[in-house]
């Protein structure tokens, strides 16, 4: 099996992972997700050869989670927003975040404010249902049969 | 820089990329929260070459995700569990499924169970504080001065 061909299966993580589940792809949209939208600030930033933040890119944009958009002529020059689709990305972000706040910093290096109730705030994975953390011991899965 | 050094930078998205964000890492951690604990069931499952498997259990097992443990004795077979480190990736896994569900498949192929409240709930991103589920626009990130 071909890593790209986890975008075919039936498998809603696999194919999420088909999109942004290769080195350095998440680093680039957290550089987007903190208002970067230009690759030479990318480049710089992640010290990244041209052929893999190009192939990067070109990935994100194929699938619609970055939008090239052009912001001058002459020459003409773009830079890459993230999509709604792309910003849905947020909690897997966060997600990835708060493990590394936990197990791979003592002090974490960002901490998140939620705007709407104004005070410190991290964010959570609960239960729709009852609103409580959710963890894996607590959690069943119920598999349709057609499923990878 | 190289991949590898991400988890030197003082950023805890970067430290949890560098334990995960291979190809292949999160489909081998999948089958884990699924219950497989099996090198051959890994590799038949996911169709890898053994170079691959090997080297991404190596990884996850050095920094504490995966724990070996031998199951029998003449000759000596080893198993692959969830060490508690490795079972609070749940959320990552979560939140990559929430996005599949919502933007690669019709119909979610596997459906959670929150078992402390009996009805079918899904997870998602919410705020500690207010409870209410985030998004990227409605989040201020405070960034310490020495974050990368």
């Amino acid at each position: 099996m071909r890593h790209d061909d986890l975008g075919d299966v039936y498998c809603s993580v696999a194919r999420t992972w088909s999109v942004i589940g290769e080195r350095w792809t998440m680093m680039i949209l957290r550089e987007c997700f903190r208002g970067e939208r230009r690759y030479d600030r990318f480049r710089s930033k992640l010290g990244l050869g041209a052929n893999v933040l190009n192939d990067r890119l070109r990935v994100l944009t194929d699938e619609g989670v970055l939008e090239r958009v052009p912001y001058q002529t002459g020459p003409v020059r773009h830079e890459y927003l993230l999509t709604p689709k792309g910003a849905d990305l947020y909690p897997v972000l966060v997600a990835l975040m708060n493990w590394g706040d936990r197990y791979e910093n003592d002090v974490p290096p960002v901490e998140l404010i939620h705007r709407d109730c104004g005070h410190p705030a991290h964010a959570r994975m609960t239960c729709t249902r009852c609103g409580e953390p959710i963890a894996w011991r607590a959690m069943t899965a119920e598999v349709q049969p057609a499923a990878w």
